[in-house]
């Protein structure tokens, strides 16, 4: 499978993210955004993601990246259809991105298209793109404060993974400080704990998100709410 | 002492930071870019370099974050004079900012301002903030192929520094690997192994940048290589 390559356009569209989300209840594809840090194993995760869904649910995958395309590479690898978004300098992805990026998959046969955004806890946060629902993933190493740093990518969230459990044992890191953290700003998200690498807590955080895309297959677009409200 | 708590104006203005080049030149002051990932462990890095500096230089800190005072916390427990900078959402510190901050500091009896960037390997590399050089911050957690993926980062910084190396043992972590991959964006910065936890390695960086800083006080603002030359 070839590795399609689109370079973002530097002009950006709030309106584009509505169209997208219609465009894609017609075609019932259900498409999850997936933010956090550079390196808090946001493709691994998504392999892990790959592996425990893709026999219920035809899967495609965006991956972001300012550049390169060492996780498309990854992702190919698993015969998974992919493209690889290339930002050019640019700290998140924007709807009109996603939507030149539709048509080179065949969406007539996806169920879900997971885009991996750029490694960044300010930026993606505040540019929609048209998604179901969006998942911030936060490791063990980043450190346990990062909610109350960066409060509105954590707010703006449908779920928080925890990701890299299995290093817990060496960073003085504390999860339920996570978990009340999160609470504060954002009291409907589940949290999730889990290892991209021993594949603890994949399960659980699996049968969560296997529900959430059946839902949006069923019931259409969930309207998420603003996320700038107080 | 107490903190002090200032609003970044979203109004940026490239021109601010020659004049911040000029105003330090005069008072004799260093000021360095601190850069990385949220949780790379800038400020834990900060704290050791106060350790290691603060019997040669009058140190002053501005810390950069989203939201929230607790870094600010942190550095103002060890008796050094911060000011923390609230950027209200935005994803890097701009010049204004910092040319509104330095009057808040008696710059007379500073000889190192150290600025601490919003956690971020993309934004915050393409803006200038009056600074005498650049340092970054990776740490092992966050994986080895970060040079690649965000190339602006590793090419406008002064020195490289590779953090949390006491737990190389628990990562597929090449450090090799990131010193080639510096080499071939950015073949004259220095990289650095260092720990903020154990101490290790901090000696060797902070050398290196004694160096530079009594280098700038004798010497004035040394021109850094214009960032987006290729």
């Amino acid at each position: 499978m070839e590795i399609r390559i689109v370079k973002q356009i530097l002009e950006w569209n709030e309106d584009v993210s509505s169209d997208i989300i219609k465009e894609l209840d017609e075609k019932k594809v259900c498409l999850i955004n997936l933010m956090g840090s550079p390196g808090a194993g946001k493709t691994s995760l998504i392999k892990k993601l790959i592996e425990a869904l893709k026999d219920r649910y035809r899967i495609g995958i965006i991956e972001g990246d300012v550049a390169g395309q060492i996780d498309a590479e990854t992702i190919e690898a698993l015969g998974i259809p992919v493209v690889q978004l290339q930002t050019d300098g640019a700290c998140h992805i924007e709807a009109l991105s996603i939507q030149n990026i539709l048509p080179m998959f065949d969406t007539g046969d996806l169920d879900v298209l997971i885009v991996e955004n750029i490694g960044n806890l300010v930026c993606p946060a505040e540019f929609n793109i048209g998604e179901d629902f969006r998942i911030t993933v936060l490791s063990v190493p980043e450190g346990d404060d990062k909610v109350v740093k960066y409060p509105l990518m954590f707010r703006a969230t449908d779920a928080l993974v925890i990701n890299k459990s299995d290093v817990l044992p060496y960073f003085d890191f504390d999860p339920d400080r996570v978990r009340r953290d999160e609470r504060d700003v954002n009291p409907d998200a589940p949290v999730f704990a889990v290892s991209s690498r021993t594949g603890e807590g994949i399960g659980e955080f699996a049968d969560w998100l296997d529900r959430r895309i059946a839902y949006k297959l069923s019931n259409g677009h969930v309207l998420r709410k603003p996320i700038f409200s107080e």
